[in-house]
């Protein structure tokens, strides 16, 4: 989306923010931010920014890190693209990479000098200034993308005069810029007169400040030498006495630009842009100290969809996905990246679309051998493991092998009910709770458009003993509401459901509009999730040492327990689901079965 | 679909019937047929069966009616075909049609021969006998028709034994013939003896009794004659003392009759073929005597879809329509007849094939000038045409131009505000009460599988006075979950809807299933309804003489009114969408208003 879209719906009493992210110079590195990444984005910003990498050696990891944002999170990201280093091909590459990622920003810099160079100079058949980059995109893409460009309240320090830089700015504005993004600085009173002769000279665009947070004394420094930024008297009079503890420096800082920004917002800034130098502590406090933190994303009250939508082009129209990768967002859209063409709405009648393969890039078990041992011990028992699976459950684990992320809220609303059936042993790894028409402003279960109303059919998927098994069916099939999947890591598809097409479990009903499916159960996608599901088992297993108990017990769960998925179709009758297991068998009892012979 | 998997359902208990039709003469004979096939359709037969036109002089009318009792009338039927006068390329011709219709089954039969000839002789590369037609179609088609062949229970005239006459039909039953209907009979005794005879000569297929009602007593004598069957006294003591009373003659007949029916149940009989003659009352008196009435067809409890589903085989993916011809559904299958490929769920969104034009057969006013009067008067005032649909809502009128048939038991539920709606001179044409989550096997509103739930947007769609449009719509706006489409007999659509996509006004959710949405508003083809709806109101006036004060006033509501559709989107606020006339000047008013000046 472009972001001038958001701007019209912010106002003074609703603020926007956003967030700007370097390319990370390790794998590790990488693989932190992208972590940092996906927590900054609960926090709710209308977009982030990522820089281009510096000297273009790390551009390809800015391409990246934009589709990433755009695929994985469904943030609405910005390019920075810069003139330094870079020849005309280069541009062409870099904005088809961003088309193809749904991008639809870019920031146009001219960029500081390579390191090795003192002044600028354009490289052969690239740009000299911004303004030029501003030019081609706007001549090769039309009104596609939204330029943004950087404004100097405290002057460009190439432009001798404060009119010439406002002067060059214009012409940035003029050339089809959408809005400015200015450098970071601390004088307030200089940047709201800035602004205004920015009005007087005929810039009407957007005008967004740039706030750098303050981390440390020395980076406080250093940062406003090197932009030269102004810093006033007030700033030194705090942070200088507490110069040597970084912890006094960040507190007092926040303090300090809580200040600055309520100051901005008062004379009518509705956004702030934040250079986060990939750090979370110092914006999350100021965020904190404005009340935007908890805000979110001012320009939606609720996700289009129950699952974080992708913003890349070709899964622009992606309307459904089959449940099974809830707890794996990001393996689910690695594994069908290479779609042509997202089944929009219609997934189970489609051609089933291959689900590609599992052994890619962060589709295993994540975690590492010894937090695997602080996480979920050395279970050495069944019992062991249904532990495990209640812990988490009550909030105790923050994770799961099958899922990446703590107990969701809508869980909440059937905790007891699944704690018992854990207890029993029988191991749920996924599920929704029944819901009958509640708002689609809903804390836990709303998304889409307002004034609608969304629905859920109960779901349940787990793994069972294989001889708890036929008992669990065959009260399944006694109610003819039930619909149940169940297969083991290899063998035959057990089910009562029709063989072609799909259940809906969620759906939403919105004004004008279509009835929105987005997610369902179908069997193609079980039986490619089966793999995933034993893989991570397998996983797990394999955390241990060949020798141990925990690696035998694991090793028995993912060969021979079976993997089943239940749907209660009455969604008007919350506990419906959990009535299956009315009269079953617990694991303990199958033990106590086999002692007793 | 194949009858055979009809007759699976039925029993004893749940007793199934059929009715067979014959091409009438004439063109106005063919139009009632199709009235009464259209009426008798509701009495729920699993199928109806069309005659092969005698000597094949009509047999295109075979063909059209089989397609038309497929596409427009949502019947399974099966078609007759016979030897006499066919070369081998009719054959191939008929079951290509047949086949595009979507009908899967076919009563293959030698046929009488022409009247011009006494003795049955076969055509120049014709088939002589009914085992070479049933032999051709499974080697042509496989399995996709139904084979149907006709039994004697009183022997075939043509053969001398009952022993020649089973073996032939054996013959026919082995060549892949898939169920029996036997001629008419009225001694039941022979008929339980030659079944068991059947059954004995290793005939294992269904066996279906023809029904002849008794219409008048020389009808019956002659058609027992033709026929050769045997008349048992008992017909002749009931019927003969009152052969010159047509209405007795067919009462007692009917009594006769229903006994016959019963003791052929009793027996195990499962399923009655009904010889209509085309006519209607027999059938219906001896149906009714069974109390096989109103149970209708026993296969399904409720039609798949709210709307009549069309049985052709392009149109078996059909699962959407836009609710604009509601009322005259024959006319939108008849408009859309040419789409290669129904949207299937996704109407609004592909592509917008265009509607077919409205000025073919059946599509403008069809009731003539004299019905027209007597129907709806001669309105001299708005206030008549108020009255009109008035009365129209109260059950006193069966038709309005923009109706075709009365008032459905669904519009009850909001009968007292559509006709204060009416009363101020909104002319309402079609409508829909909200519904929020009733049992898909509700009276009034179930449709679709059962043990679902099912739901509706309440919509209202009218011609409005232009004085009165801007207070109209502008009452809709306020209301954040109102949308409206408004257009006049030319000019520009004004709306508050997206200017993309539908609205799903009926959907349902079903076990284990995907959400069905079959109607919807949608803005093009409402424009193409428009065209149509306006000329309905055209030919209405058109029926009155040019210098009438109907005419003037009729043509002034065709120049000067607007057609509009409004949808509330808040299905669980029944009556919201009334108060949108709250506070709003009725067509009275303006009139005071204009006599005040």
């Amino acid at each position: 989306m472009r972001i001038s879209e958001k701007f019209v719906h912010l106002n003074t009493e609703h603020v926007g923010f956003s967030l700007e992210f370097s390319p990370a110079k390790t794998t590790q590195g990488m693989q932190n931010l992208y972590d940092r990444i996906e927590r900054m984005a609960a926090y709710g910003p209308a977009f982030i920014d990522i820089t281009w990498g510096a000297g273009g050696s790390h551009s390809n990891l800015t391409t990246e890190m934009v589709a990433t944002a755009q695929a994985d999170f469904g943030l609405d990201t910005m390019m920075h693209l810069i003139c330094t280093g870079m020849e005309q091909g280069k541009f062409e590459a870099a904005l088809q990479e961003s088309y193809n990622a749904g991008c639809q920003n870019i920031l146009a810099l001219r960029g500081d000098p390579p390191r090795d160079k003192e002044k600028w100079e354009a490289t052969d058949g690239g740009f000299k200034y911004a303004v030029d980059l501003v030019r081609y995109i706007r001549k090769k893409y039309g009104d596609y993308f939204d330029i943004c460009v950087a404004g100097y309240p405290e002057g460009h320090p190439e432009c001798s005069t404060a009119s010439e830089s406002i002067q060059h700015l214009k012409d940035k504005v003029d050339a089809g810029a959408n809005f400015i993004i200015t450098q970071m600085f601390y004088d307030v009173d200089n940047y709201i007169d800035w602004v205004q002769k920015c009005r007087a000279a005929g810039i009407s665009c957007p005008i967004i400040p740039g706030i750098m947070p303050i981390q440390s004394w020395d980076a406080f420094l250093r940062r406003a030498k090197w932009m030269n930024a102004t810093i006033p008297k007030h700033f030194l009079d705090e942070l200088e006495p507490v110069k040597d503890d970084d912890a006094q420096v960040r507190e007092r800082g926040t303090k300090l630009m809580v200040q600055m920004c309520q100051r901005l917002i008062e004379t009518g800034t509705v956004h702030l842009h934040f250079y986060t130098m990939n750090l979370e502590k110092a914006t999350k406090m100021i965020l904190e100290g404005l009340g935007l933190l908890q805000q979110g994303d001012t320009c939606t009250n609720k996700p289009p969809l129950p699952w974080q939508r992708s913003l890349t082009l070709k899964r622009s129209k992606e309307d459904v996905r089959p449940i099974f990768w809830k707890n794996r967002q990001k393996s689910y859209i690695a594994r069908t990246q290479e779609w042509d063409e997202f089944p929009n709405g219609r997934w189970g009648d489609s051609k089933s679309p291959a689900f590609g393969d599992h052994h890619g890039y962060g589709l295993g078990l994540r975690v590492k051998h010894e937090q695997v041992y602080e996480l979920w011990g050395h279970p050495s028992s069944y019992t062991d493991v249904s532990n495990i699976f209640v812990k988490y459950l009550k909030g105790e684990l923050q994770c799961l092998p099958w899922s990446e992320t703590p107990m969701s809220s809508e869980g909440g609303y059937i905790r007891d009910q699944l704690i018992r059936v854990n207890e029993m042993g029988y191991l749920t790894i996924n599920s929704q709770p029944a819901v009958a028409s509640v708002k689609s402003s809903h804390p836990d279960f709303g998304w889409g458009p307002p004034n609608g109303y969304v629905y859920q059919k109960a779901y349940l998927e787990m793994f069972v003993h294989p001889d708890l098994l036929d008992s669990l069916l065959s009260n399944a099939e006694r109610d003819p509401l039930v619909g149940y999947y169940a297969v083991g890591k290899s063998g035959e598809l057990r089910t009562n459901m029709p063989k072609e097409g799909a259940t809906a479990v969620t759906w939403g009903v919105f004004p004008c509009r279509e009835i929105v499916q987005p997610t369902i159960v179908e069997a193609n996608s079980f039986l490619a999730w089966r793999d995933e599901a034993y893989q991570l088992g397998n996983d797990w297993s394999k955390s241990y040492r060949s020798t141990s108990a925990s690696r035998k017990l694991l090793d028995e769960l993912v060969k021979s327990w079976v993997l089943c998925v239940i749907v209660h179709n009455d969604y008007h009758d919350k506990d419906a689901i959990f009535r299956i297991f009315d009269g079953l068998k617990a694991v303990s009892d199958l033990r106590q079965q086999a002692s007793d012979h």
